[in-house]
């Protein structure tokens, strides 16, 4: 058989998902379902918007007139769609809607990015860290330099010493909550200028920040679009995460790498189903953005119950400010995976051992806030009792 | 700034699409809109079977309250869809569930399948085909051998005397509308067993199939499953092009190659859909089989159409029996783009030059069948009447 590739066995990351699911299900033989909350794996918890559902219908059904007929659409997304993210969210950084490419999902961008740059590419990646970053560059053969995030520098990654091409920013951070303020990413962008590297800033969780600090997007620092590709979600912004519609900026100010993408999303895409792009568009509209927003307010609301109460209760807690997951540190310096144990078994609480997103991510845990009012204070008033 | 990937300037294949739009913007100019027949883009013709379209916007609905609500879906696709296509189509193989991988279209799977290979695999590519196979090779600086597909050869690919490790195989064919029959598809699965190569089969086409002696999936063909990885599309089948919906065949008879295809998938990417995947469900409903079944049988009735009627003008043509495409010779050897321009300015009517498709496309015509019986007896009215 044809040879398979060599770096997967590089792969060696331990896979959380697999035994917490295990630890679960063997929880679930012992409590009722509803019993459980799972503040575990970062997934929305509110039905889709009523307003986004019916643009989504609206598509489907001109699609079975002869009028409205849509076969194929652009590769890089409907001209309607990146019109409308341009004009709402970055006509005023100067950019324009060519500059914005629609696809389904951010983790397909995150990984999909590096293809366009030199393929012995040297990639920084933040650790702790969302795991694509790192799997996608291990199958790639990339060699890779981590950025350490711990305690003492408030879990902000910093540029490295030695040369790299490539630095992936999750801001605000999956897993650690914690958001890259104004000076942070102006250092971070005037290193990338000095040091021809690129910075893919994995910006998913912005309509979470709160703090006046902490930009909105990295163009709002002078000379981002020469060095940094934004790539942004509706996921989590418009509760899309099982519709799939994500998109990316980048600038015709990077030399080449603009035309590049181009040619890559053509080649190797077909774009994003019609109605749901038209779902994505309401997302801006009136009534969309007010639905969405209550939605996120709930989040957030959840997310200040949690942080606030673990606060109270003596707990030493980092983000849930500007992003929708709590770090939290163990109690007595357990290891991750015996303060799940815990969590489960006293609390009937899932969480995900921050070990699983890096070794610096060991003696913590993360809390997803994607959770209403009700079931945060429930989860705290066991954590408080019950622990 | 970060070099880039310096394998992008080997991208030196014609790009046509760009050329048939500006001749088309032109003739726009001085004749009406519902005057031009468009015979050129492989794009469906017909609006979302309503079946279909309820599935979806049920599926949607779904989504907007608590106990439908639907977040990320594994990777892999929905149980339900994976389930439905093996039961419908490869449980008579022997074939199960877990082989079936539910992506967001063939073009994706086909670009995306090479990476779990080593990368200094060499590639064979049937020669003219389908664009992506050689622009995704070409970007990844892979080795590329082309397997002419000639009138000689009936347009067959043959295996090459070099040493290859992937093949892809388009079979029915875009752009020649021939297929592989029974024997040669068992000369392809040998060949591959012998020389430890792994044939990646593009099967989009299988439901325009007529002829007794082309199978219908390489897995008929004895030991396919340890050498054959099988794409196909709802959106041919199911007019789904403007939706996103296709699987992968890996089975897991591909030692390694199964597991390495689950890493992969679920690493770089979070699935289809949920309401897509629902639409694609109900193409397999009693009332999506029949409706769909007619839409088929509308493309096969125009194909036909021109197919007969330009052999009874003349004409030397191929394919269009097991494929939704007539790959016709050019009159009097002339230049593709030539007549490609006769077409269009005598008789309004577009197609594409198979000189797009690869060198030996030259001399040839790509036009597609995706229109009604009535537009296609109007292109041979016109072709009879005034080329």
């Amino acid at each position: 058989m044809a040879k398979i590739n060599p770096y997967y066995k590089n792969l060696t990351r331990e896979y959380i998902f697999p035994i917490i699911d295990e630890k679960l299900a063997t929880l679930k033989k012992s409590v009722p379902q509803n019993e459980i909350i799972n503040l575990g794996i970062g997934d929305i918890a509110l039905p889709l918007a009523p307003s986004l559902a019916r643009a989504i219908k609206n598509g489907v059904e001109e699609m079975t007139t002869a009028q409205g007929q849509h076969g194929y659409g652009p590769s890089e997304g409907y001209a309607f769609l990146r019109e409308t993210i341009c004009q709402q969210e970055y006509a005023r950084y100067g950019l324009t809607p060519q500059e914005i490419f629609i696809s389904d999902g951010t983790n397909s961008d995150a990984t999909n990015l590096p293809e366009i740059f030199d393929p012995s590419s040297v990639v920084a990646i933040p650790d702790p860290s969302y795991p694509a970053y790192l799997d996608a560059s291990v199958m790639a053969g990339k060699r890779i330099v981590l950025l350490p995030c711990l305690e003492e520098n408030r879990f902000s990654p910093k540029p490295p010493a030695e040369r790299v091409d490539l630095v992936y920013l999750c801001t605000p951070s999956n897993p650690t909550g914690q958001a890259l303020n104004r000076q942070e990413l102006t250092e971070w962008v005037d290193w990338a200028k000095k040091n021809q590297a690129m910075l893919l800033i994995d910006n998913v969780y912005n309509c979470f920040i709160t703090s006046k600090e902490v930009p909105a997007s990295v163009y709002e620092i002078p000379g981002a679009q020469e060095v940094a590709i934004e790539m942004r979600s509706f996921s989590k912004c418009a509760g899309f995460t099982g519709l799939r519609c994500a998109y990316a900026v980048v600038p015709k100010a990077l030399p080449g790498v603009h035309a590049l993408w181009v040619r890559r999303v053509n080649a190797k895409s077909n774009g994003v189903a019609y109605p749901i792009q038209r779902g994505a568009e309401a997302y801006y509209s009136l009534e969309g953005t007010k639905e969405t927003r209550a939605q996120i307010a709930t989040y957030q609301k959840a997310s200040s119950i949690l942080r606030i109460g673990l606060q109270k209760l003596g707990h030493t807690i980092y983000g849930g400010i500007d992003a929708p997951y709590i770090w939290w540190k163990t109690p007595n310096k357990l290891p991750s995976w015996d303060f799940f144990d815990q969590l489960i078994q006293r609390c009937h609480l899932i969480a995900i051992p921050g070990r699983g997103f890096g070794k610096p991510g060991e003696g913590y845990m993360r809390l997803s806030c994607f959770t209403t009012p009700e079931k945060a204070a429930e989860a705290l008033y066991r954590i408080e009792n019950r622990l």
